[in-house]
């Protein structure tokens, strides 16, 4: 992605420093927050579906054009968008008239990680 | 568990049906609904301490005696417990005086799956 990437890095920051499989260790309260804030982005049954999408896809990304087909307005898809770009799950670049989104790297990760069972 | 048990099947259900990795197919609405559900459970910050509390328990279970000193009063502890319960997250049994909760077999692992990168 360019440096004319939108994405916040809150989704690699999150992957450096967090988090060891729930149950081999609870969580600490600031991981908690942090965490907690990228399970809200995906709480939501048409930000889920827009994010699966996106994921789904070669890359792990996608033009906004493409993934409009959820049932909603197109201003409630860029602020589902929006939501999810400010947890740290989505990245996004604008490319002439189109904005493309893909799934920050290490973000699906972090949370699989978190939720894998103790071996 | 004994049929005592308060728990929900949501979770169960989840396991049963659901769900191949975002990374290799994009969710169907239904199941957006569903996943969703589990998410938003885990999208406070307390909820998802006092989940990871219980989870990192021998044999994920504890005693609500046990995991409430999380900074909240003890009928917000209830409340999330209930969330996370209804949710299918937990399931729940009465001993004597105490109700201890415990991780719904599966429910992390659906979780996991679907939230784990394609190969």
């Amino acid at each position: 992605m360019s440096n004319l990437a939108l994405g916040y890095d809150v989704g690699r920051a999150a992957a450096a420093v967090c988090c060891r499989p729930l149950g081999e260790k609870e969580l600490s309260a600031a991981d908690s927050e942090r965490i907690a804030a990228m399970f809200k982005a995906l709480s939501d049954p048409v930000r889920l579906r827009l994010f699966s999408k996106i994921a789904a896809q070669p890359a792990r990304e996608a033009c906004v054009c493409d993934i409009q087909d959820v049932g909603v307005s197109q201003p409630t898809v860029s602020h589902h968008l929006r939501k999810l770009r400010e947890a740290g799950l989505l990245e996004s670049e604008r490319r002439a008239s189109w904005v493309y989104y893909r799934v920050t790297p290490g973000a699906l990760s972090v949370l699989a990680g978190l939720l894998s069972q103790a071996a």
